[in-house]
């Protein structure tokens, strides 16, 4: 399907052309005539001869930010100088870094913050493992952790590929909710070392989010991690996804006055955000259920069910539906497809019930064209940050640790989940939603604390202030 | 031994006295009567009848800091509020936190530091694995793995006590080398284990600094990981020793103007500093050397050495020397303490040779009190920052780190140990050479740099700069 240009894609051209003459508007032609956007154009070094540009502008991919350079070279008397990849420049070095908080400027400060002093407060942490919440860290701090077997959508590209991922993860956890994250990228992809080495590194943290681990591994070795660690383990793939369909799914709802426990719901992808998103719906009250993998409908009459498969036959599909998704999309209320580009057309969303709601987010590619689902749907929501009503998880994890963190909270339970759901969707006012505005934007500044607030809540009393040594 | 009052043991006390007459001065008087130090005064409320006054003052121990209070307490009609332990405010909520380095304001720099952008970053590292060094947190990243085994003098405590520890090493590691490093407590003793949990945690570090893992298990650990991964691993609690101690003795025996390779030293301790401190001074040239376990002299004779101290008998002690530590001092040039409390009396360096060297490092009481060894021995150096000539791994680890990751080196060799001793002590000049100075102040500017320049060269060429994408 059709781009349009990126920020993501975004170059930044070094070239000299001749000073005076017209040089500077051809530059800008040549932009837009390769089909670019010219974002900023700065003269970094005016001569009586020459003139040093840089010039920004947003591509559609790598081959069309080379396709504006050629372009650029035909402007009469041009220099291409160095063409720098504004993304790659932005990660140099990586993301994120690691500060002390106290100052160490001199011997004494030294001596409190290190050895001597810092003895007392080791022993004061043996003798009692729970001022360790109170007096490092461990308070404020999340792993983020990945074997880098299901990064983003680019499949298995191993733990040194998926750590400029975990650092932007971190990053955000930080912007969003004042979290301290640290990328743990681990070089094995056995669910029985990931279980000991994360239990393993816990002490340190008081919160364990999985990120892009596969499918269905992902569920064993969250499943082991909760009943071996004293700390919340969410992997946000799952839960993160899951929070956010509900409560965009919720606000649709509203929008076309239909009830949760009523509407036919088709939901395509059976991995780690499909189960989870199901698993979320059910508990949130949604009755009628077919789920779809590449192979069909998800009933009990396949004889290719794993465990997971089958508690999805078990609790979904009652009619024992079992042909293809096209089938399951007719007569739908809802379509929610966590699972791959291009699979639904327009045609089959007019199949589906009158005022139907259709989130379409597989990324960057959705199941369905979003702009031929608007023509039969009166909902459609993406991944994609291009249309309104982006499904972000950022809507989520930011604030679910937030509470969690602050609540202390020894484990996640699904009535948190829930009530994360509930919260992010009471974001958006009755004045407010609409078919265009069924989740707030990533950057509204309610939603990390309304979500932690729910949470905290849910999580029980446990939050406690900090009481001076 | 005696200590004297230090800012690591410092309370702040708010009271209340009457405004007027000469309740302040009674305060000052109460700490020092109680043996204390005020080290600041503060009238933090003053009314007509009443002040209220926050007192810090340093302490020896808690039971000293308690004896003052109650001392202030005898003031007239003095009211104690609130005693706050300074060491412990400064490690409220922990003493590090992670940074994002890249701003987040808006859409389009969500775009370039996470999805969709990041996408191509991920790409391009799992196409060119080497690029991880360039385009993340890696090339400046390390982790301070420790299982809580051996922490400080404080034993065996486990990984959540060792937190605090762990935290402050890392913002010593900013602080001293710009370093980013983040602390991973372990909670498992098991050598297989924690080898194999370094080696799955390393694609997303720059290098493993080892910390307080109890000897003999932190050899096998040092040496199987440095089989299995690629980048630098480096046990400070024995190389970090091992460097100060050269360099603290090749100046000190410079003083004395005698050579390593003709003088005899004997060492206390055959732990993990003691173990490393040998083997580097082997290294640089000692050839006369007797090693003391609490066993007494380690000699082929013993029938309970396991693999290491057999080592240890096999490279030295060419005599056979089979009595005790007391024995062994008597007409020794060199005494390096890395063991115990109080093993050695003031008439025991008097038994040494002429112009002796005596280093008691064990903390916070060395092996002799440093006192009575002055008044034997030329040179004399211990741990503690209150008397000359500190042995502070302080004084190492940053620089090391600092040039193993500039070099982008996969391992570390003798040859840089070594190389950052020479340096470490090149950075006291000849004119400042002295008994009471042979190793510089922790807080030297030069320090960092020149360890870093010394190990960077000794990797080899392998550093490199950037070049923008």
């Amino acid at each position: 399907m059709a781009t349009v240009p990126s920020v993501s894609y975004s170059i930044t051209v070094r070239l000299e052309v001749p000073a005076g003459g017209k040089a500077v508007s051809q530059l800008t032609h040549a932009v837009e005539n390769a089909g670019g956007v010219v974002t900023a154009l700065d003269v970094t070094n005016a001569g009586h001869e020459k003139l040093r540009i840089d010039v920004t502008c947003a591509a559609r991919d790598t081959d069309h930010a080379q396709a504006i350079v050629d372009r650029l070279g035909e402007v009469e008397d041009v220099a291409i100088h160095k063409v720098s990849d504004r993304t790659f420049l932005m990660h140099l070095g990586g993301k994120i870094e690691m500060q002390s908080k106290v100052p160490l400027r001199n011997r004494d400060e030294l001596s409190m913050a290190y050895t001597p002093g810092v003895a007392r407060v080791s022993m004061a942490i043996a003798r009692n493992p729970e001022d360790a919440r109170r007096l490092t860290i461990k308070r404020n701090s999340v792993a983020v952790v990945t074997d880098g077997s299901a990064v983003l959508g680019l499949g298995n590209i191993g733990p040194a590929a998926a750590l400029p991922v975990m650092e932007g993860k971190a990053a955000l956890f930080k912007r969003f909710a004042g979290i301290d994250a640290w990328p743990i990228c681990l070089d094995t992809q056995d669910a029985d070392q990931i279980v000991e080495i994360v239990r393993a590194i816990s002490p340190g943290f008081g919160g364990i989010n999985l990120e892009d681990i596969s499918a269905p591994r992902c569920f064993e070795i969250e499943r082991r991690l909760r009943e071996l660690v004293d700390i919340p383990v969410f992997h946000d793939d799952q839960h993160g996804t899951a929070i956010v369909v509900l409560a965009a799914l919720t606000n649709a709802l509203r929008v076309v006055k239909k009830e949760l426990s009523e509407v036919r719901i088709t939901l395509a992808g059976a991995g780690a955000a499909g189960t989870a998103v199901l698993r979320l719906l059910l508990a949130a009250g949604a009755r009628n259920v077919i789920v779809c993998d590449y192979l069909g409908a998800v009933h009990q009459g396949r004889d290719d069910l794993d465990e997971s498969l089958r508690w999805i036959a078990e609790h979904t599909n009652a009619e024992g539906y079992s042909e293809d998704l096209r089938g399951a999309v007719k007569g739908a209320d809802v379509f929610i497809g966590v699972s791959a580009p291009g699979i639904l057309t327009g045609d089959d969303i007019a199949t589906m019930n009158s005022d139907a709601v259709v989130f379409a987010l597989a990324n960057p590619e959705p199941e369905v064209s979003p702009d031929d689902a608007r023509e039969h749907a009166a909902v459609v929501a993406t991944g994609r940050s291009d249309y309104p009503n982006q499904i972000n998880n950022v809507l989520a994890f930011p604030g679910v640790f937030r509470g969690l963190l602050d609540a202390q909270a020894d484990g996640v339970t699904q009535e948190m989940l829930l009530a994360a759901a509930r919260a992010l969707a009471a974001v958006v006012s009755p004045e407010e939603l609409g078919p265009n505005y069924i989740v707030p934007s990533v950057f509204h500044p309610d939603v990390a604390g309304a979500v932690a607030a729910a949470v905290r809540e849910s999580a029980g009393g446990k939050a406690r202030g900090f009481t001076e040594a």
